[in-house]
């Protein structure tokens, strides 16, 4: 049993519509508030090597890219910390606060206790005004279909190349970028993290409509080789760059850094030059291998 | 080191200001939105015996409950659970559901991930008022302090005492009486989860002023032994009531079982029948005992 499976049971319980986005949304006031939480683990989600300050940076990351995902700004992240071992207390808050204070985030509160595996859970907060919110469904036949910086760093570097260590270690969300693609009109979003391959079946699912995507596009890894850094690109996982989709005639959206990989189509299926894209990519599995 | 020696590192981080209350308080539009963040572990929040429908209740009842001590709505809440066994997932869900309902919260979402023990998040979005929000400063000298419902009765339940098992087991968070005690003009409030003492202690230090109380007056639980009651309701855990202070005359709340227990003093110090009151009670340990 895999995320996606359990997600189904999720469903079950409290409703589809929940669970579509990387965020849930509740409106407020006139505007939308979007809320987010997420749970890491030291010995699945730390890359080995990391320092506590990095797991607070990557804790708020994973979060505020969440957040920057619905074209909203981050306001408040909540940290719950096990805490296997107390001086790495400070150094995690310091990470956690200083990837705040960069995203204009205010590290607002938390809760410890103590834990014999190191983990994270943070929880985030962010505001959007309901016409420029975008979420996972909304893309329309004939959108170009995007994404934000380049694919496969993050496993580029676990697989060795050290030139690309701090996008795995120090991840920036894109939180200006998704800002600016909710106020210029983008249609869907979210962000990448287990790999393009499994977000294109992810945005599939959530808004009914398919993708063409043509690989000769993606924006591949630095200093890879080009064939490996296209697996990484379509099948690996701890990048938080954004896919989203939108007319072809919005782009480029000033200050956005993004390449068209493709296109929406009628059918529900996901194509790569063509044939059908494999739907596999990092997923944490339940039998125990990591 | 307790939780409250780590307490004041974080503070050292983020700010004292932010650690105060149950909540965190964001000003958003003309409302002000509480949010909060609780880690329950399987071996040392969830009391033996419980199923996985009460551990959902509970992980929700803990977070609504931090809402209610600011005087607010309850209005969403996220789960992030670390998942031992996948069979678990859905009691547990149905579970927060119930709870979420029960006190007028949406199950907004969630993240999952596997690990060795079963380990719960919830954080919680209330909102309120600005005039009707209650934080843990404000108690002024000659005003009363107050309990909301009977002190004492999870432990009790954790002793033997069989009757009080639901007491412990399915928790009911004061969100009514909150929200009442905010709106008629509460000066001070917070839940208590470690016992009397250590909230009145923490009252004192979010305020300044002390508190005199008289053990006489105590809610003790029903078919205790006096003195063991007046133990369990000073020094036990698990209990959701709220505490606070207000100017006498506004009492009784309608809609509100309360009992008044004693009176905000100007020195900063916690009397009990006029000594100085044991400052111990309910904390994780991090030595390892739990």
């Amino acid at each position: 049993m895999d995320d996606r499976d359990l997600l189904a049971r999720v469903q079950a319980v409290i409703g589809r519509e929940q669970t579509l986005d990387d965020c849930a949304v509740l409106p407020l006031g006139g505007e939308y508030l979007v809320a987010t939480t997420d749970m890491l683990h030291e010995t699945t989600d730390f890359p080995r090597g990391m320092t506590p300050w990095q797991m607070g940076w990557m804790a708020v990351a994973v979060t505020i890219s969440d957040i920057a995902a619905m074209g909203a700004d981050p306001r408040a992240v909540l940290l719950a910390i096990g805490l296997d071992d107390a001086e790495r207390l400070l150094p995690i808050m310091e990470g956690a606060h200083d990837c705040c204070r960069a995203f204009g985030a205010e590290l607002a509160g938390g809760d410890l206790d103590a834990h014999t595996e190191l983990t994270i859970v943070s929880s985030g907060i962010g505001t959007v005004s309901p016409e420029h919110l975008v979420r996972r469904r909304g893309a329309r036949p004939g959108d170009v279909v995007a994404v934000t910086g380049r694919l496969g760093e993050a496993q580029a570097a676990l697989a060795g190349y050290d030139h690309l260590t701090l996008r795995l270690l120090e991840p920036q969300p894109r939180v200006a970028a998704g800002r600016a693609l909710g106020r210029a009109g983008a249609t869907a979003m979210m962000d990448i993290s287990d790999g393009l391959a499994l977000s294109l079946y992810d945005l599939q699912a959530a808004g009914g409509y398919g993708f063409a995507v043509d690989t000769r596009r993606l924006p591949l890894p630095a200093g890879v080789p080009e064939k490996e850094g296209c697996e990484f690109a379509l099948y690996g996982g701890g990048d938080f760059e954004l896919l989203f989709t939108c007319p072809e005639d919005i782009l480029p959206v000033p200050g956005v850094e993004a390449v068209v990989v493709g296109r929406v189509i009628e059918e529900p299926r996901v194509l790569a030059d063509g044939a059908v894209l494999e739907r596999r990519g990092y997923q944490h599995r339940w039998s125990g291998e990591g």
